[in-house]
């Protein structure tokens, strides 16, 4: 079965004819151009589903969009989102309409977590927690292939459980969410603050003129700096907390971590590992582990999840 | 459909025979007296199915069975349950064998919210994640009529969620989970310690020679004692920082509360409900919220939970 994703981001809306084991068979985008109005963005989308719809080899059965901020998935509505200037804004139904074919809607963070778990790290597996160590924390659970949405349709928010009461300080207006934590932003503000603490450290030298990133205290460490290696320690303690309650909760088959920081492979996911083990409960008594990746799609993976989300209405 | 419902604890063997709508035709019990062998309690187990049976009127269709412990549901086998002595036990072989009817396995919480979501707090509800406030914290996930219980059986924890990075010690071995905040344990924890601090609090007299209890703290609030008023601001704060976490992943129709402290009703949901909000993401914007309740079938609801799930396997 072939199906439409679009990846409405910020900065450029993306399409993509996906086939039968998600591959993807054509792409297209073009930019959002923000600000301008909603209705100029659904001409765009309808542009390229229409492009994309006539390049096909055989027919398309549905549209699937993954869109940032909060969704009513069942109503086809974008409820708010911010980046965006949407408010209660009926895209799913507008698409629908006019091109007389299922349309699927979905958070931005859910349709990628859903492309992970469908072709991606977590294919064939029973259930799955994707986690996105990105500007924010984002994320999805899938349960026995079905994208876990809740009764208000706001599930999952991994990035806003909270490992530290009364905590950093979160974008959301709480304090001590995993995101404030364990995001490449929150990462870059630990980096930070350890370099104006230690002067002499390899980090300054490695940043040079430079920005810090997610990447600066990584590299000092691998190279010996003592400091950099205490960011990379302490930045992986919290991200483990924030993993083992996922775990406790959830007891997936995969937790799978994609997102700049999750760049770093196995120099984060082993010690991850290792530190979230002890803090599993019922380690010891269990003959299933969930097993901790790095996610496989890249960027790609909200055109695939999004595809695979119009399946299930066609 | 009639079902038998059996919730083996660590005191009692319990059972009942549970009509259509979750309602109690009749209950037995005998004691679990430990130490004794896992064959001694299972004979015993099937002895009040064989009076319940020969009781009922009509056919009875299956068994459900809630253990304490880590059980793996779709083997029949408590893998460990540290309270009865248990390691790998197949207690669902041997009772679906002898019995000759399908029998059903989980662990005790689950069962218990499993009642809940089915005939209690949360009857009709499309989600809920119910707590239990006990010596430790309990409970479960209902998501769509369904028990989550996860790639390996273990879920859901929900006390074993981390709410404070590093912070206090808690039974399982971690530090900061929530049952280390939020257990009756860990209120009669709090009320000592702020006894201690405050001599001339209410709270010492209103104990007298008797034992602190997690009634202690809001009885004395109730009576104007500031210190103890202190204790139930804070308790409640874990509380809500628990329950808001669980919020963000699952957003819920209903989380349900129940164990000892629950028992204050109000004077707990009230304040716990306005301390919850501010931390539900996206709160503003969803047109949807969850419902935080006291659940309502008190103890049987491991009975009606256990002779619920038996009619998934019948």
């Amino acid at each position: 079965m072939q199906t439409i994703g679009i990846d409405l981001g910020g900065t450029n809306i993306k399409a993509a004819l996906v086939g039968d084991g998600g591959q993807i068979l054509r792409q297209m985008s073009c930019p959002t151009a923000l600000p301008r109005p909603a209705e100029a963005i659904c001409e765009d989308i309808l542009g390229l589903c229409g492009e994309l719809i006539r390049q096909a080899e055989g027919p398309v059965m549905g549209v699937g969009v993954g869109c940032p901020g909060t969704v009513d998935a069942d109503a086809g509505m974008v409820l708010y989102a911010n980046n965006l200037g949407w408010e209660m804004f009926p895209i799913g139904r507008i698409l629908r309409q006019r091109l007389g074919m299922p349309v699927a809607l979905a958070n931005d963070a859910n349709a990628a977590a859903y492309g992970e778990a469908m072709a991606g790290c977590a294919q064939d597996a029973q259930s799955a927690v994707i986690l996105t160590l990105g500007t924010g924390v984002g994320g999805g659970v899938i349960l026995d292939g079905r994208l876990l949405t809740g009764y208000t349709g706001g599930a999952a928010e991994p990035g806003h459980i909270i490992i530290q009461q009364g905590g950093e300080a979160c974008t959301c207006g709480c304090r001590g969410c995993l995101e404030a934590y364990a995001s490449a932003t929150a990462l870059i503000r630990q980096t930070r603050r350890a370099m104006r603490q230690n002067p002499r450290s390899l980090m300054h030298a490695l940043t040079g003129q430079g920005p810090v990133t997610g990447r600066t205290a990584f590299d000092a460490a691998a190279a010996g700096d003592a400091a950099a290696q205490q960011v990379v320690d302490t930045y992986i303690q919290y991200l483990a907390v924030g993993v083992a309650s996922l775990i406790n909760l959830f007891f997936p088959q995969v937790v799978g971590l994609s997102g700049g920081v999750a760049n770093q492979g196995e120099a984060l996911l082993e010690p991850l590992r290792r530190a979230v083990e002890p803090m599993v409960y019922g380690h010891a008594f269990s003959q299933k582990h969930t097993r901790i990746v790095g996610c496989s799609l890249g960027y790609q993976a909200g055109l695939v999840g999004a595809a695979f989300l119009a399946r299930g209405q066609a």
